[in-house]
């Protein structure tokens, strides 16, 4: 029971009709890059892939992403022919009481990962891919890609990634149109440069026809039999086909058809095209059932095994930590960007086998597949040091547009790291976390604390960040505290406080400091550890500007733009407070971590001098 | 009069004497990456590039840049040993007194651009190689990679854009000592896998013994004698290469010898490696003289032709000044990623000839291009979709680092684009670009402001960025008003403002609907044009505090951690005032501009609550 060759052809034409027709009617969209790739969607969803389109989230069905996200409206096209929804739905294509959006996101059930930045959905099928493993399970990740997609460099850390994990359960289609939006791609249709680079970067790679729906199921058998390596099928495809007017044009894409006698002219061009043999598609089930998920038993985790005074970086205790939620809980998986002895991501590596994966210094890749991975049910955990996730900032973006479930740690924040000097140091961050909408920002201070948070970050639901230090600091928490996403340690108070000092990190032992000394002058100071700066706790801070008639300083190694001292100052606007904010203000440079804290204007000495300055007006 | 093989061999030696004794000096540091390419440092150095030793900002030098920028000791070596300053100060290396930090900066004469986030050298090289035709100078660009970098999608964004520019002036060097930081590399000393990736981009490309001198200088020869296309040396390595304890072993990445015996003992296993032939180089100087940059005439750009109450787009108006900037002042080029016709770039492209570089998506070679560009003296815009800049992150992280002189623009900020959808809406540029050190960050309203900005930006000395929207707005301002970088405009202004109200961009004209309904029901407000948040008029802000008993209101078509509000928040701190803001609060979807301007919480309807909420307590 298969779909016959003339119904492949029917249901291509059908999408194309379907795509016209729901992008003319929202007035905006592509159809053009929907025409090019209708055979290759017709094949995939009504020959090649085995799910329940009933159901979209069964463990069991192949993936299919759609890294071209543009493509909308062929997605969405397809999957109400396979039944999911009836296709008149499709008419309400980018309005804003559907779900139906400009790009794919995962408000819709058949969407693992948001699409629409290119070059990041083959990044995302290497996390599903890499899932099927971790499950057990049979099913296969296809990932359909534009031609102008290939300039991205996350592409080609794709292309090397796929290959070391050796991912024969993955399968990529270039829909090679040869526009892109502006002007012809780079490679046109010369269909042998771009097939030595796929070759060369060691994917089985195939070329076809992309309008030959044989060819194409040929291709996809070929695919499946190929063990040990990805395959990358190279189809060549005319951008807007199947339209007279339009095909192989440029100046089309991202263009609808003028509703009314440019579309009915379109539309009835298409209708032509139907040959006899029906549009009802036969779609194979899931191969067969994965194992499921074992029990995550958090209680399994001891309290932290430090003790006060104990120095411990809070990038190792990380590492600690992570080891033991790996063990409490079979989703957690770890991915690192060729530091993982730095990160200490290398602790978990060592107890779950199977269950890091390497990216070298890939880190786009890394988060991209993180986001896959999450979309099927692990928990990821990506690492690298906190300025290199700059590097994946756009694919981060798309992990909130996606709801991924992903877990960030950067280490190596701030001008604490000394001599490596600033291009090794995280001084922005925060500011990229905290604008992530929905990511818990998280920036321990101790290793009893970083031990605990990364319990919460495992446990969280959606996205999280944690800034780790390179630093080695004291332990000034108990095995017993708790510490509640949202929350905040009010670590001195006395009955007069004068000025709450609020930092985290390296910055709350300087904060401790200037308290000696400033008790030391006859003046009490509060000091907050701000440990979660999104969501921050606005009471504690709020509370602290009462008790100090507003006197409230932040100090951050981090610059101003985007830190502690924003989130604080957004947490206590609604009081009416305004807030002092010592961060570093300049380029740093190369030196040992005192001295850079001292010159950056953050160490105990400058918390000193603005207390006093604060108080006295 | 060239420097003899045995001299290149004992410079070699030298180089890696320098390196282990300044990071022994230091403690800390990469030695044995150093080890690895001293012969290709040194006959690059001192036989292949043509440079005034004395001069490293010689515009017809050869340039150099060190992708693996953790190699630094070696490249400060190079130049003591080549004459530029004492080797004594090569002790000095990573401390905070010295330029010579444990990554280069352009704090250092003879570096262009910073590096030590890998595979951004490669990009930067781009950008001179692209220089010297624009200077029309004979001088050639030498980058050196480390084999690691291969991993960075970046780098095969710069092996495609290199070949399309045929760049025939660069020519890379990779030391493949196959050893990464954690472990080995993907492909370790497999040369011909290497390679094959390599060719398959349709680069020249060569495998040599990396220690051998003879071949190294075989291969320089045979690159510049290609024609056409860029030329890649692979140079087979061993890390660690002298030192017999180390050579060739993991877990030595990144460790300095210990001071004392070890290092000693490293030393005088090096010095027993010279050979006779001394270790005096012989540098040839500079080829030929260039042609000078014309001058620049910003007196012939007109006023904007604008007139109050036309409809235009802010992307468009800053195509049309881009235009007028390109035919004033000759070292501006622009740089764009596939999306000209959207960010309205082609408006330049189309009469700057020569000086418009196409990279298709690839925005972090866009953006390192543009770095090594402004390094000799370009003025470049980069131009995308303001999202997609976040691509670029961590090199635009770094072109701060770099100090360098580059203006980027991000359009289709905010959701104001309507039906395309969150991926493709910027709402955290503003936070993004905030963030990075020394950048100016403007946000025009109207196509006059923006037309002007567009001017100041070009003149402006060091990193700018501007955010520019889809819709079309209408023009506000009159031919003759002026826009200084850091001003702001005070747009509706009465004897008794109860609230300011504080837009930029599509916000603004929601400011000035909400005043007219306010004014209606009696309620004057003030509303500020914030077009320059990067430096801010926080003059002008404190005194809308002061003016309106505290009550600011910022609104702003963007997250509000990082934006707006934040920035505005910061500037009136010290006079004691907190900041009320409305900015986007959740994931978007696609709609209508005015839908979702509205859904969002920042139309003029929200900014009328708000005002009346406000004055209320």
């Amino acid at each position: 029971m298969t779909t016959s060759l003339a119904t492949l052809k029917n249901l291509a034409t059908q999408l194309r009709i379907d795509s016209v027709r729901s992008t003319s009617e929202a007035g905006s969209g592509h159809p053009t890059t929907c025409l090019s790739a209708a055979e290759i969607v017709s094949t995939l969803f009504y020959a090649e892939m085995h799910y329940d389109p009933k159901n979209p989230q069964n463990p069991d069905n192949d993936r299919f992403v759609l890294s071209k996200g543009h493509a909308a409206p062929i997605l969405y096209a397809a999957w109400a022919e396979a039944g999911l929804f009836p296709r008149q739905e499709l008419l309400k294509l980018r309005r804003i009481d559907s779900d139906l959006e400009g790009h794919p996101t995962p408000r819709l059930s058949f969407v693992d990962v948001a699409t629409g930045s290119l070059g990041q959905g083959i990044c995302a099928a290497i996390g599903t891919a890499l899932n099927a493993r971790r499950i057990g399970s049979e099913y296969r990740t296809y990932v359909l890609l534009g031609d102008g997609e290939m300039a991205e460099g996350s592409v080609w850390e794709a292309a090397n990634v796929a290959v070391y994990h050796k991912l024969d359960n993955l399968c990529a289609v270039i829909d090679v149109n040869a526009l892109g939006q502006s002007q012809h791609t780079q490679f046109g249709h010369h269909m042998d440069e771009i097939a030595a680079r796929w070759k060369a970067f060691e994917w089985h790679t195939l070329v076809v026809d992309g309008h030959d729906v044989q060819a194409l199921l040929n291709a996809y058998d070929e695919a499946r039999a190929t063990k040990g390596r990805p395959t990358m099928i190279l189809a060549r495809t005319v951008k807007g086909k199947g339209l007279s007017a339009i095909e192989g044009k440029d100046g089309w894409h991202g263009k609808a058809l003028k509703k009314g006698e440019e579309t009915d002219t379109a539309v009835a061009e298409l209708e032509k095209q139907m040959v006899g043999g029906g549009t009802t598609p036969e779609i194979p089930g899931p191969r067969a059932k994965s194992r499921p998920d074992g029990a995550a038993d958090y209680s399994k985790i001891p309290a932290p095994a430090y003790k006060k005074g104990d120095h411990v970086a809070t990038r190792e205790a990380w590492g600690v930590a992570l080891a033991a939620v790996g063990g409490a809980d079979p989703r957690v998986v770890a991915l690192d960007a060729d530091v993982k002895n730095s990160t200490f991501s290398d602790k978990f590596e060592k107890v779950a086998t199977g269950r890091f994966f390497e990216n070298f210094i890939a880190e786009q890749v890394m988060v991209g597949a993180s986001m896959g991975l999450a979309a099927r049910g692990a928990i990821p955990f990506p690492s690298t040091f906190a300025c290199f996730l700059t590097r994946a900032s756009d694919f981060i973006r798309m992990g909130a547009i996606s709801f991924a479930n992903v877990k960030f740690t950067g280490s190596h924040a701030g001008v604490s790291i000394g001599e490596d000097g600033p291009s090794q140091m995280a001084l922005e961050d925060l500011s990229m976390m905290r604008s992530v909408h929905g990511c818990a920002v998280l920036y321990p201070s101790d290793a009893v604390s970083t031990e605990r948070l990364v319990v919460e970050m495992a446990k969280h639901k959606g996205m999280a960040y944690m800034r780790t230090s390179r630093p080695k600091t004291p332990v000034i928490y108990g095995p017993d505290e708790q510490f509640p996403i949202g929350g905040s340690k009010i670590v001195r108070q006395g009955a007069n406080d004068q000025a709450a000092v609020i930092g985290a990190g390296v910055t709350l032992f300087e904060a401790l400091k200037a308290y000696d000394t400033l008790k030391a002058d006859g003046i009490d100071i509060r000091v907050i550890d701000a440990y979660s700066l999104e969501p921050i706790d606005a009471k504690t801070m709020t509370e602290a500007g009462r008790a100090t008639n507003g006197v409230l300083i932040t100090v951050e190694d981090h610059y101003a733009a985007g830190g502690i001292g924003d989130a604080v100052a957004a947490a206590v606007a609604p009081a009416g407070f305004a807030v002092r904010r010592l961060a570093v203000g300049e380029i740093p440079r190369s030196g040992q971590p005192d001295e850079l804290l001292d010159r950056y204007g953050i160490s105990a000495k400058h918390i000193v001098d603005a207390v006093k300055q604060s108080i006295k007006k």
